[in-house]
């Protein structure tokens, strides 16, 4: 007997899935509206389009496999490779910019992090074929919109937006050598977490000067659109360095969003491939890891397709949205509800129930009733169960007089409507 | 470079997305009036949910593998037993009888099988808990219903409606021996493929005799429930083991469906765990595979969660659905169309074109604008590439004047619409 899903792979029972459905109908309204178009791809992939972006490392977390025709196969744990296979197959067809998202299911296997999810549901959005800023802000403000949608405002939601570029001119320009700046963005990545001595330490240990590590941490101190540009002004091309994060900045505030955005040089994004603009959604309560992130990441169709074309994309998942959703008691996913129930007195007016019952759904209305005969209380019980707001109660007086009765089952009244009217649709 | 998907694997692009959301969008509506709750499983599952039902051989159809915690996990190969599983583990807590779907991707690898698809999505519907013909009935209805809503009549698709119970009985009243049943069932199976000379050669080596051979013809040949329970009636209760055929037929009848539907005994099911009424639908023109099938399998949640509860469930998949309505011309998928593009007509303009823009999404107005300053013929044939019905045309002189230029891109007339009706969702 099989008494267990996988560890980490959830089960969804008609109330989970209600609010999984509620989530991803909210995406697929916004993404409307910002005239994105859907795609989808496989759920098990080649594992070479995993290791060819991210090296052999990424194995240690996949759900990866050979299967029966000796193929190296992984579960995706992600999407954007399957994206930039798809858009490079298609690249010269497809009218730019191309404006996609996707829900895919992904997966991961860390085997060390028990009682954590193997599998989540992710919105990803991007627009490919656009290098300059107003893409960023269009996605920065997709997202945005998304959590607004849901009834989040400024005060419960923010995004923290960042350049790389910006961020690398400022610590070059302060004395931080090339082969210096992949440290220097993870102790920025990590200066909001860890104490700043230890940090230095580190930088002092790999050379870094006195005088650039100061630099580093003014960097990463720096808040605010304001001050980064006037930090850039120091260095000769600082105001073309700082003019894409301007742009965005100026964007979000025409669109009436200005009091969601941060503007703020630690987000620095995990992943080694964002090449600009990064973006990180938070609650403000910081209680939750980062609701959404992305970014511009302009060579990676060059990486997996060969391809030449420019991206910037997020992702949002559905277990720490759902989370933050669920605290803020904004969980107010509706299901299609039950319209009416359909009571048969005898045994003998079942067949009417039949009839009159296909007859509404053929118009769209959600009906239930008895599948085995019963007394009148029993088939009101299960009415009430499964919370139908009225209930039509048909028997041998009814069929007489072609009257129904149709009974509210909030308030208990009753009225009498002829089945003609009801086998049209009109249920009061 | 990852030029390819996995052999067997579907990669769907904006319009394929397009038909694919049509048919979940279908199997979704008619399951609501048909007040089914939605539910979903893992797709990964342990190897033992499948071999426990199916037996050991079921693995040469899986993807199937051994994870890094040691355990033996398939890629799930179809949704019931999943199904028996979180029904079992909450059987006292949901009220009988469950009403419950679900749209899984699922997956086979057969390895002789190349340019076979290894993937498809199945709707899956079931009643659980409920033993009587009624649920049977409901069933058959809703897989009819699904094709009426394709646009699909009684000329295009008919379902063959038979009853194990019943075939058995006659079986057995003609001199079948319950040793010889299952060669019996699979020569009835193929009765109508293969010739007649050579199936009863089959049965005469497995001992049949001729005058059991001739019964189980017969029975193959047995057309309408009329004939059926004609032949039923030589046996001692024949009438009440033709009860539950006669009264999904009558119920069918009732709802207005029987000019769908075809009792008749050839229709048997592979799955060795159907009990009672089977059915498959199909196409009339006979060129393609069964469209869905299903049927009564009161023992399996015994045998997967250790309790006795009688189900009836059928699964419809994507691709022959697909196939059927791609052949019939019935592809009348309609994606959320983009309802307005916005132009700026010069660098400075662009503000608004942000504001507006957002302000319009705000109202659920579908809607895109250009990501990058170009000419106005440029960002008007963006918005005819995309099949923007109108543009909205904003420069100096609308900023100005406060008018705004509709332009319908079909017909090309242009009218004047204040900023502030624009602000307020008034297009026109």
């Amino acid at each position: 007997m099989q008494a267990k899903a996988l560890p980490g792979f959830r089960e969804f029972y008609p109330e989970d899935m209600v609010f999984r459905s509620h989530i991803f109908a909210t995406w697929r309204a916004v993404a409307a509206r910002y005239a994105f178009e859907e795609y989808d791809g496989p759920p098990l992939e080649p594992l070479d389009l995993y290791t060819d972006k991210s090296g052999e490392e990424i194995v240690g977390q996949l759900y990866n496999f050979r299967d029966k025709g000796d193929r190296e196969v992984a579960l995706r744990p992600e999407m954007t490779p399957t994206l930039a296979r798809m858009v490079g197959a298609r690249a010269q067809a497809l009218r730019k910019p191309i404006r996609w998202f996707s829900i895919p299911q992904l997966f991961r296997y860390e085997r060390q992090q028990r009682g954590r999810l193997r599998e989540h549901f992710q919105l990803n959005m991007d627009i490919v074929g656009e290098a300059g800023p107003l893409a960023d802000a269009e996605l920065i403000a997709a997202a945005l919109d998304i959590l607004r949608a849901f009834g989040l405002g400024p005060r419960e939601v923010q995004v923290r937006v960042s350049d790389r570029r910006v961020v690398r001119a400022l610590l070059l320009g302060s004395g931080v050598s090339a082969d210096q700046l992949n440290l220097a963005f993870a102790v920025i990545d990590k200066s909001e977490r860890e104490a700043q001595g230890a940090l230095a330490d580190q930088l002092a240990r790999a050379g870094v000067t006195k005088r650039a590590t100061d630099a580093v941490f003014e960097v990463a101190g720096l808040r605010g659109l304001f001050a980064i540009l006037q930090a850039l002004q120091s260095l000769p091309d600082g105001e073309t360095i700082g003019e894409p994060l301007r742009k965005v900045h100026d964007a979000l505030e025409a669109m009436g969003l200005a009091q969601f955005v941060q503007v703020d040089l630690t987000i620095v994004r995990g992943l080694a491939y964002y090449t600009g603009i990064v973006f990180e959604l938070f609650d403000t309560a910081r209680s939750l890891r980062a609701i959404c992130g992305g970014g511009r990441y302009d060579h990676l169709l060059q990486q997996i397709a060969g391809i030449d074309l420019p991206c910037v994309g997020f992702g949002m998942g559905d277990v720490v949205l759902g989370e933050l959703l669920r605290t803020r008691a904004l969980e107010r996913a509706v299901s299609r509800r039950l319209e009416v129930f359909l009571v048969a007195v005898s045994a003998e007016d079942e067949q009417l129930v039949l009839r009159l019952g296909h007859a509404l759904r053929d118009r769209g209305v959600a009906l239930e009733y008895a599948l085995r005969s019963g007394s009148v209380r029993r088939q009101l019980e299960l009415a009430a169960a499964r919370g139908a707001p009225r209930a039509v109660i048909l028997g041998p007086d009814e069929r007489a007089s072609g009257l129904a009765v149709v009974r509210d089952l909030r308030t208990g009244t009753e009225s009498r409507v002829p089945l003609t009217d009801l086998e049209e649709g009109r249920l009061s």
